[in-house]
């Protein structure tokens, strides 16, 4: 087992059961290795990292090179990238193994190896690694301490698992479930994942209730204005949730070019005024030839226009504040915004239909 | 470029434009790779492996190995494996360079090679590649034809790309958004993604406005029966979306031991009904104190608990079935169950409410 992965295993264990194992240990250097993997913080690079690798010193040449490789070899799974570090294990650039393989052997390593190299620290949050190994099809990056010694070295099956638990995990939090579950897990762990963001919708019908409650006396003269209330709650929903889905995906690939505001807001207007028309023609269509009422069909498309309006902007506002204040903005997708647009749909279609029926 | 990239690259122009930039490629070798790679259908593993590989012979000579590998090298960005084949390039196994570096320049790779190795076949889809790579923690997966030919190899970078590329599908899919797009495409591409879902959802809304304006009589009754009619449709949503997120992560992840439909159905009976029961006690409580219509707390509280079971079985029910017949099971979630969960819970509800108040 590489030092990476043996820490996770002990990562789980209690403190005294790590410190039971690691002394059972008879490899002093992967157990000393494993008991410094242990100490950074979860979520940071250093924390996915693995102690070993195969690096070389500027110094060296190329026939010693060759021989202290073969040692470092036989802990490394694979090689991947010859770090070439100075003697105090400053990070200087790498080495190519056809160039070394190349040279002849009293040649020094300060003079074939290519400086300079991308790098991550121990403490970079693991989210931006597999951002940058993603972008640059790295399958290794280096991890540097503060100061830029060379301390271990991430490779891309590590970052797999990142990259897939943070898509997995946006995916869950828009579909209310709120930690992370899979079908193997029992009853009582999928019921408490779901349960919390159904209470959230509970007392977004309970809130629901209440508005529609206000309008208890028109229903009674005009229970026509009920049959459409499930049609702007639910379009309400839909629309926030696709445009928060998509602001939630940019922020996590990194793929805006700037954070400011407005100008997605503006976006997303133009979609949804576009989105909302089509929308509010078909069913003002559907009313005129269906519905006896006048008041009501224009209520409806009236209505179905704004809360689109209204969902596509709140639904592409309420992550992007989120992420500024460093709250994860998956949480505004989903439930969270279906209920608030539920409830918003609700009072713009109440407001416009008393005025209509005014 | 090696030449899955190239491929890649050339993919998306007209047949035209292939043939003349791959005509004027000066590297024969490296132009019929790519002509090679172009013929396998998208989405199998042919179609994102690269030609580029380090394979030598089980009779060669540990000497001629090693002159006919930096020969090879060359053209190869990161060699991780050796694989080994007989002089038809059947695939027999892989050799560790540790073990080569270690041995007699006359022995013969036959005496120690490591028999056997995890393959896939050209046609192998791509998810199955990613996920095979991800469970075994792979780098590299050599790729061989129907007759077991060692034909090229896959490496874990392509692989990140189909993972994150297919988890990013899903959510856009759950969340109501049909075609590949992000933020930076324009208003024209993001509203031909999103409003098809939209248009769903308005269809949904009429059937909803039918099935209320069956009930329009017994609603000038009694008003608050509108009340909780978002209530019911957000829950109903809610819990559909839930369970069907967690079916299709669980058949993206193959984590499944079976694909059996009935003691999916049963577990999420149990979990519906944990949730169901919690969420109708709540809401009885809260209407048997504000409300003052007795038939309406007993209404909504069955209405609710039968709508949160049967939004959870069917949106168990399904993804399963819809990946049984071979189509993205992904479909399922989202705008689609959220709809059909809408329209029966006002069935539902509608028909227990006259059941109580007659």
């Amino acid at each position: 087992l590489e030092s990476d992965d043996a820490a996770d295993v002990l990562g789980v264990l209690s403190d005294e059961k790590t410190e039971e194992v690691i002394s059972h240990l008879d490899d002093v250097d992967h157990a000393s290795d494993i008991v410094d993997l242990l100490q950074y913080k979860e979520g940071t690079a250093g924390s996915i990292m693995a102690k070993e690798l195969v690096k070389v010193q500027e110094n060296w040449t190329v026939s010693t090179t060759v021989r202290e490789m073969r040692k470092q070899a036989e802990n490394v799974e694979n090689i991947y990238t010859i770090y070439v570090t100075d003697e105090n294990d400053l990070l200087l650039g790498r080495l190519s193994l056809r160039r070394l393989l190349n040279t002849a052997v009293k040649t020094q390593i300060s003079d074939i190896y290519k400086p300079g190299l991308e790098v991550v620290k121990t403490y970079t949050d693991v989210e931006t690694v597999a951002n940058k190994m993603k972008k640059y099809d790295f399958v290794a990056m280096p991890v540097v301490d503060e100061i830029g010694r060379l301390v271990g070295r991430i490779t891309i099956d590590d970052v797999v698992d990142v990259i897939t638990e943070e898509a997995e995990k946006d995916y869950q939090l828009a579909s209310g479930i709120s930690q992370n579950v899979d079908y193997s897990d029992n009853v009582w762990m999928l019921t408490r994942a779901r349960l919390p963001w159904l209470l959230l919708g509970l007392l977004g019908g309970i809130f629901g209730a209440q508005i529609i409650g206000l309008y208890e006396a028109d229903l009674r003269l005009y229970p026509e204005m009920a049959f459409f209330i499930p049609l702007i709650a639910a379009m309400g929903g839909n629309v926030g949730v696709q445009s928060s889905a998509i602001i939630v995906q940019g922020l996590a690939s990194e793929s805006f070019l700037s954070l400011e505001i407005f100008p997605k807001l503006k976006k997303e207007f133009m979609v949804a005024l576009v989105n909302g028309l089509v929308c509010s023609i078909i069913i003002l269509g559907y009313n005129l030839i269906f519905s006896e009422s006048m008041n009501m069909s224009i209520t409806v498309s009236i209505a179905l226009l704004c809360v689109i309006l209204f969902a596509g902007l709140f639904g592409t506002f309420i992550p992007l504040v989120l992420n500024k204040y460093k709250i994860d903005p998956a949480l505004a997708t989903g439930p969270f915004i279906t209920t608030v647009n539920d409830i918003l749909g609700l009072l713009i279609y109440f407001a416009i239909g008393r005025m209509m029926y005014a």
